[in-house]
């Protein structure tokens, strides 16, 4: 494990995105967007996605110059063609105009297609606090979700995330996958050799294992709840609402179509829509009520739960987005650790593109 | 175990309604609302609460007559004070407001305060249907569920429903509790005296029981999601989201300030706000795409989905709505059961109001 600076790796990183292409504009803007992953501890998916994005960018999925565009609107919508750029320059784009027209109509819904992996929901959702906005993103990915009483990936890990502004108090923001656990979550398991606790995967029969490899067999990732007696049908519904959303109402491809993540697979034959699909939102506080009377409220609201009684064993009750601000707290103090795999991926890269090694 | 009609059912409800002061459109539109429950097989929310409202009524805290009206608005706004109303009457004002936001807008959001309990969520998310728009509705509710961590009820089983419209198939129809298990389900095992699985009530340490009557002795419901393991935080943040959506924005009560059901429990000491809130909302879907198009891949994914292969001891995959749509086809055709102390219930209400029984 070696710990690098937030610093060096975004010089690094945004090395990488010119050299394959991005303007200096869309450079800063996806190394930003790929490393607040890894300051806020969501290591799955910052630097160690990279050569992945490199990849897709090798096999001709990525445009690196795209002409993200409007192609269709209405005072509070827009859908919005990515033009198969990379998701953290097209959704940040996109939350742009979110934004604009919630200024405008009180709030701004944008759904997108033809775009690709956008990083961590939570970062384009906390776009719109800065404007006293609620932000919510979403966004579906590669096929790994089984349906409750499915054996087959209909679906991907498709987050949802919602960032709420209070006043003193840090915001209110969640950003979750609507499956059980995370794919990352699996990856740190397979590099341990340890066993998955049973209600996160299941084999290709559908039977519940332990298996942390059991998506190289066959298997899939299980929605929020597991299974039927314990909720698996409301998270599979929370998916499917997120593939909807981010991709049949834009025009991408939805369910088993939507484009896998890794460059070796192949796109879906016979195509439904283009590329991945998002959904951003923003709501501005006082399209409903004064900002400063909502922000002392909201204030309330998290001390009151901060101080709800623990139960045995547990020291304090958590407010979402507690643990990735103190992990950001922590890495930009501390530097960012990274697995040796991850640094050996980013020292090819660097010998790729002849960028100096940090 | 005794059956009626839907009609019968019907007259008898809007009898009760009328009888307690509700003008004679609000008795209709509250007798659907609360007997839709009834139809789609969600018997924990139909004329089972009927006596509760009633109780409500008569502890003053349900206005029969309520002026119903918009305090604050943009172009896709709207802050609803529902006067006290019946929640069954509150929503479906709102959710009209809603549509025709969206109608003019592209969307419409309407958050409401000072309402009640308004039955089933599917019930108002549905009402944007037949305008091609896809519906939301969420309600936060009495606190019963405790964050993850956590022992104290701090959170009500915040249900969250989206109505998504498709042109051959029936529509998409999520609505679900954002706990692993509704107060319903517990209700029926006490009555059985059965077990209920671990998983959907913690004891009053926070530590997993199977016992169905752990509310009674201090415990809480459990988030969707379980336990940490299994995503509790989750759930967590989703019935977080509904009641900040609901009633942080609207002006009602959130947290555990929100007023309790049922009559016997005090109102909160120091109100942080009136009444429930209600979070509603409807996104015309042409505000986004043709609403053909939408609606030929809705088709597409339905039939998809219905389609992907099922897992060992299960005949088929379902979609969102299909229990519902099935319980609400068989109740119109044979007659909705009711247990017997829901028929007592109802034989009260009769005598209490002078109504000739069924």
């Amino acid at each position: 494990m070696q710990t690098f600076s937030y610093e060096s790796l975004y010089r690094f990183v945004y090395q990488v995105f010119t050299a394959i292409g991005c303007s200096e504009a869309d450079a800063i803007t996806a190394a930003e967007g790929l490393l607040i992953a890894d300051l806020r501890g969501i290591d799955s998916h910052g630097v160690a996605r990279l050569s992945g994005y490199v990849r897709l960018w090798e096999a001709g999925r990525i445009n690196p110059k795209p002409n993200i565009h409007i192609v269709h609107e209405t005072p509070s919508t827009a859908t919005i063609d990515g033009d198969a750029g990379l998701g953290l320059v097209v959704a940040p784009w996109a939350m742009k105009v979110a934004i604009k027209k919630a200024q405008q109509a009180g709030t701004g819904w944008v759904s997108v297609r033809n775009s690709n992996h956008f990083g961590i929901a939570g970062y384009h959702a906390m776009q719109a606090l800065a404007y006293d906005m609620i932000g919510m993103a979403m966004t579906n990915a590669s096929p790994l979700v089984a349906p409750t009483f499915s054996v087959e990936r209909m679906l991907g890990t498709n987050p949802i995330a919602v960032a709420i502004p209070a006043q003193k108090q840090p915001p209110f923001v969640a950003d979750f996958a609507t499956t059980t656990a995370a794919n990352g979550k699996l990856e740190i398991l397979q590099r341990k050799n340890a066993d998955a606790p049973l209600g996160w995967v299941q084999d290709k029969a559908g039977q519940p294992t332990s298996d942390a490899n059991a998506l190289k067999k066959g298997g899939a990732l299980l929605p929020l709840g597991s299974d039927r007696e314990h909720g698996s049908h409301k998270g599979y519904c929370l998916g499917s609402i997120v593939d909807i959303f981010s991709a049949v109402l834009s025009g991408a491809g939805y369910g088993p179509w939507a484009p896998p993540f890794v460059s070796f697979l192949p796109l879906p034959a016979e195509p439904v829509g283009e590329g991945l699909g998002h959904f951003l939102g923003a709501m501005r506080i006082d399209a409903f009520r004064p900002a400063e009377e909502f922000k002392h409220h909201m204030d309330n609201w998290i001390s009151r739960f901060r101080n709800a009684k623990p139960a045995e064993g547990h020291e304090r009750v958590l407010i979402p987005g507690d643990p990735e601000r103190e992990a950001e707290a922590e890495r930009r103090r501390s530097g960012i650790p990274l697995v040796a795999p991850v640094v050996e991926d980013l020292q090819q890269l660097a010998q790729k593109f002849a960028i100096v090694w940090l």
